[in-house]
């Protein structure tokens, strides 16, 4: 791990994720009717376990609505989702002040042009590995593993061990 | 971007969409009922909404006929979607009349065979990277990105920027 | 293409192809309740319309039973399926008697163990690129592209080439 | 196959196997209401399938509680099935007293770090290709193939191999 990378993993208090492409793979899968389905991955939701178990607070910022997403926040114990978003930047001014937090605190992980003004502003800006160079541009770090596909698992881990956290799953 | 592919480029004010194997990646899932799923990418329908907000015309033509295709369509704002079709040049014929265009200002997005014969058509034929090698003997631009897999999304940044019209993006 | 590869595509007029990992993907998709579903490809499917339009038999034997083949079949007008197949020696032979067709003249696609004694049988034996290494040994030809993504597209291309029926959509 | 894998692979008598990461590929579908859906592979199944039939014991030992699971574990006959389990070692415990076993006749395939505890005390520990590494550390054996893609039936070959029991597929 870089140095900067690990300074800036450290600050982490607050992780936010976007949905379709980083928490997923980004497939859209549809029936004739009203149905929507989304692939997410078990070892991103692990990674999203152990974050919480450590106090790190995690967030899921989408630019589309479905109840899918409430679904799996559910599951996974991730309290704060805000959907259908254009603007990311407001309701993360929100949810910045609500936890008393800064900008260096909170790591935020995109995939495209629409998460770059986000991906600006926080103090710690990933973009996953199949995400789009426009955005790769305001990253500070870009992962080796695909959105859905172990992206937001790898960031998790990146987290714990900067921090000096991931001990109780070294065994 | 070879200077070839960008004057084509900067023509266009019809993209014309293939669905299974462009828009999709080409999986028919279906069940033992009546049941059939397509499966889109999030980044496509990005590039696609860009695109209708910068004033170009968007069409879906597909070769097989499902609700799914309507569905999607509509999400994404775009009106004119054509089913069922085994020749895709006659509708193609009724489209241009109809929005008063030349052959020069259309882009076609192809991947297989029965597509070739629209393919020769338009000013500016386009086969995805895992279309079949007969259709890509007829295209001017071979996308790198397959289809359902941000292949549409490569196509839409391609032609905003040829025409100038990224910016809005651009941060 | 090899020489014996065409010799043989070339006396094909019988085309059997198992199911699961040959015309699917291998995926067994199910939810809690009875849901099973498959994943075809598109490419496939017009593969298989191109060898009937030819005057080619085509034949489905699966090893599962799904109503979900049934369907499939009747799209693509597939006429002969045989599921629930351990052994599918018998029902070819079966096949084989109505049709009045002798080894020579059929092909099989394969892609596991399970598959070996119809690949000792018929007169043009194939395997998936994914496909076991034991089943490859049997077989005459294998595919470069996965089950489920474009062998049996690559397949029934193959045969039609061979037999100098291509030309229909040649452009 | 190196001699120490073959040597324990020799003396399995159960089959333990994590369920999502393993036999299935980690995704995790979901719909806005109840509906789960797992990803299982047809080879994998026919793998389980021949070391029952060859008198290995097997069993699935999954982190999460679905109803797909108990549903793939009867399709394919087997009987013993823990799910919910955050600890894998204790019902490891119950079940290897169950069936008079000691750990050197148990082998366990896992991916990420929840199942380190139970690597580390069966005799035969093996991981996925797409594994966690932390969890490969401890794994006297790492696939070849991925998860929910044919690892399981590449694990189940080697056990058959090293036991002499392949004779009844090789033609």
């Amino acid at each position: 791990m870089k140095e900067e990378v690990r300074e800036r993993a450290k600050k982490v208090r607050l992780l936010i994720l976007d949905v379709d492409g980083v928490l997923t793979d980004g497939t859209i899968i549809l029936d004739g009717d009203r149905g929507e389905w989304k692939v997410f991955h078990v070892r991103d939701g692990t990674g999203i376990k152990m974050l919480l178990e450590a106090g790190i607070e995690v967030a899921l910022f989408s630019g589309r609505s479905s109840r899918v997403v409430e679904r799996r926040a559910k599951e996974l114990g991730v309290g704060h989702v805000y959907q259908g978003l254009r603007d990311k930047v407001a309701p993360y001014e929100v949810l910045k002040g609500l936890l008393g937090l800064k900008d260096e605190e909170v790591c935020f992980v995109g995939d495209d042009i629409l998460d770059i003004p986000l991906l600006q502003r926080v103090g710690f800006p990933i973009v996953v590995a199949d995400g789009v160079e426009e955005a790769k541009d305001f990253a500070l770090y870009v992962t080796r593993r695909r959105g859905g596909r172990g992206a937001v698992r790898e960031v998790c881990a990146l987290i714990l061990r900067a921090q000096g956290k991931w001990r109780g799953w070294d065994f």
